[in-house]
């Protein structure tokens, strides 16, 4: 739906004897807008949540295969660390984001990358001026986090002050590039005088397991805002082509909810003085009320109360 | 104390200006003996729980350093995915198994390894005959796994047979090889006919963030009992050359606890209908007898308790 | 033409909005026979050479691009160990293979792999027995390598007693798994005694870059033959995928010859004393006539020449 | 002799049993200044030539070592792309650079790195500036490149305006920053008007394998000049730390010389039409000379010169 409003590239159709991925074929080339000037496409993919099973069930032999149990399958790998057959599938990207996007970015070293030489070309005079909802404040509490927005007045003034910025560093490279009314740099060196903010592109090529491992970091309210949106408009692509594996990882990973050691002795500490213990049918009715439904995710669950002192044994 | 057990290797000591590391440097060449024939032992290091937190605090500047807080700050990055300064530490091991434990360990990629050749060398006379007590039937619920242990008049069988089949297997190998009674077939060809108990021997390098995941995954109960051993031998080295990163690696993943979104439902569900809702200063109360006393610690397990649904708001 | 021989895979057809690649296309799902009882056949893959060629441009920018100048752009990125573009092309095989080649295979590390599991499933009685021309002597020149074959007298003893030794084997092992007549032990323990002749299978997604270091490397004459095999098969589906690169790889590095500082001097030192020094137009004609014609290769070529003494200057 | 004008970080002396590199120690903490603000120095290192070696020869079992030997074997290593026994040395250096060398730099995915954040910390005020003779024009030749310095004049007037450039970016970053007389941005968002030439820091760890393909890249001629100085001074380090490995990577790789399929039968044919071909005897005569006496690496030399058709048959 929101897809309507996305550039579509013009795209060649073809046929082909390899799996087919219908999620993600829907994305390829659909042009999802980010920051002021920045964009992020699927480019290529390979595979999807079959190949996945797939690659899982190599290991049970000649054994039949039912579709439907895909889904619980994928959970069950998600939720036992067993990662391998999701580095089964593939997405490749095209991006643009600005240079500190870029280099936070690049920081995730298994995947592989091809970007926008500016030894070999001129870089546009296309920098990151933030919205004024995310012109914040130092974080008081958080030494490497944003407190809240300015307000506007004070957001004009910084976006005023940043394009004048913007176009003098610009002014600047383009007379050092000049070769009649400038000096002609090589264009090496010409380019270091360029802010931060400037945009870059590239393509980058990425297997599932560690696209998620970026997702899980790079959509966390941890991350700094630009790249969070990079991460959360790959995120509505990859929900699409996976979504059994989108499903598994949301509630293993993103919102999943882990309690140390110590925090568990807490738990058992409080709970051990009280009678507060739950009745193992009470908790089976809520589980089927909530879809918690799989038997031998709901014997885990189980399990995981015993070990909290919290259920009845 | 254990360690006196242990056969140590004659080494040298020498004069450096490298930071040492007293933890690491008291199992350099104490052999460590696992399963019939293997063994693991430490053969080099570099760096420990001092280099993780010099490596997290480049970020800060010029920033004072109070020792003090080495545990604590490795607490955070653990607890907050910050997995980089982890691989600023690395240990080099010599370590020796049967191959089908040299399959599942090499299956870690980001490591380095030496293995000795067999195709350069003649394989010796050792294969692996398991204890009586890890000679178990199939596992009727765990289709991966190992049920109960057979009774000793069948292990005793068993390890007969086994005996019989591994001096058969050698004598036909030496019988491949013989230049004189036998073909003198090529070493790499005659080594083919050897059974997967065999042991081979390597080199192992790894940083300290891979190998805590590789013990993470293979101390686990689901690993194979065999390759568990190694696991177990190679942490008792980790715990005492980095103590700090151990207690934060034993807290936040070996002994965590993970609930997914389903179980963190059902739990606020069922939470929700009872008058259990637990009073702060009971959680300040316990938590500091237990030992949790990290304010932000303590912080962040009541956010967890709130999202479950168990905590006074 | 030799693929007429092959079994094909019965696969789907579906239309799919990704580049295609006819060449890679063609082997999808065409199973190629490895020694006694293995195989390998392309599964998936992502990309081709012109996806090379489009990863180099993003440099360029706008650029337009002249399709004609494929061949000449992947020449200059291969001499010039610009590596990355070749990772953006994936393929994924699916292998059958001795335990023994298997372990070879593993070392390259950048590589995606699921294999059959022998705690999960029983091994199939399937071991590797050589062809008479490959059953050779230890080869006295090099510790790790073949000398002659047998002969046929020999040859067949050898193969009668392989088969023997693969009997007594599989038999020991269904014994030790009979649940009814024999000890009914766990699958992960039964299978340590199988030879490491055995078959195994696995999937394998590797990128380009690392798929021709791995082709470097096992297609070698030093390679054990046996993965040679498997390193020939593969190779004549990555000719076909990527035709452009295939030219280049085996121009740059299969067939290139590497002189090292000492040799060089040794030429330069021979020829100073000699008149021997080449034309240059000599070497012009014969280098059209074999057909060395880009002008910068040319040009390269020459510096060689005038590095190693042989041209006048 | 050069380093008497490093300035020499103060270290502890302790003792150790790890294997210690008299090459390596020599080095540690001594501050190799790079650019005009920058520096490299090594901050501790994991083996050397022996242990390369060490690991090399775990193949052969129990085999005596001749120490002797150590610089043979690690050529043959070297020679035969056996890279692996390289892998088991690291160094772990801290290092000072401009952002447009980082990112660069950074390319180099195997290796593990913690940088200086400009999230959590305020950048101080250092630019990079360069030198006169490294202020170039644009390359005509070469789209990437630099070619011939510009006048003095004009080098100067690009020095002034960088610096006012750097005074402007510099001045506007601690505006906004400002929490009384700016608006006391987050530092995350305000360092994003600071230009490319800005200083960061790191450490960084990477085994002598990947080390030494990072300088085999970035010392070469078409790698940006100012991370060739940083390549530079490394190399330094490097050529001390592990001798027999730099000169078997010097005369194998840097000063290699590699003649494609094409090239070689250019030659080929040239030679075939002359009377040229170089008697044997000579050749080991003057190989002889020029210290080419390993008998091993004659062989193959004089194989490469029948390959080249140059040697009499």
């Amino acid at each position: 739906m929101r897809k309507r409003k996305y550039k579509k590239l013009k795209l060649q159709k073809s046929y082909t004897l390899r799996p087919t991925n219908p999620g993600a074929e829907r994305w390829l080339g659909v042009v999802i807008p980010v920051l002021n000037h920045g964009y992020v496409y699927l480019l290529d993919y390979l595979g999807g949540d079959g190949d996945i099973e797939q690659a899982a069930r190599v290991s049970y032999g000649e054994g039949t295969r039912k579709v439907s149990q895909t889904g619980g399958l994928i959970r069950y790998l998600a939720s036992h660390s067993h990662t391998s057959p999701f580095e089964m599938v593939e997405f490749k990207f095209h991006a643009k984001m600005p240079i500190f996007v870029a280099r936070q970015w690049v920081r995730h070293r298994t995947a592989s990358l091809n970007e926008y030489s500016a030894r070999y070309s001129v870089l546009k005079n296309e920098f990151y001026v933030p919205k004024s909802s995310a012109i914040s404040v130092q974080s008081l509490d958080n030494k490497q986090g944003r407190g809240n927005s300015v307000n506007s007045t004070i957001a004009k003034k910084i976006k005023d002050r940043l394009s004048k910025h913007y176009k003098a560093s610009n002014g600047f490279y383009q007379w050092l590039l000049d070769e009649n009314d400038g000096p002609g740099l090589a264009r090496e060196l010409a380019r270091i005088t360029l802010p931060l903010a400037v945009y870059t592109q590239w393509y980058w090529k990425i297997d599932l397991h560690n696209l998620l491992h970026f997702l899980k970091l790079r959509m966390d309210k941890h991350a700094q805002l630009e790249i969070r949106e990079y991460a959360n408009a790959i995120a509505t692509i990859v929900k699409d082509a996976v979504p059994f594996t989108w499903e598994a990882f949301n509630d293993y990973k993103l919102e999943a909810l882990s309690l140390n050691r110590l925090e568990k002795d807490v738990l058992k500490k409080t709970f051990s003085g009280k009678e507060v213990a739950l009745d193992e049918n009470e908790i089976n009715a809520v589980a089927a009320q909530v879809g918690l439904n799989n038997k031998r995710e709901l014997m885990e669950f189980k399990d995981k109360l015993r070990d909290m002192g919290l259920i009845k044994t």
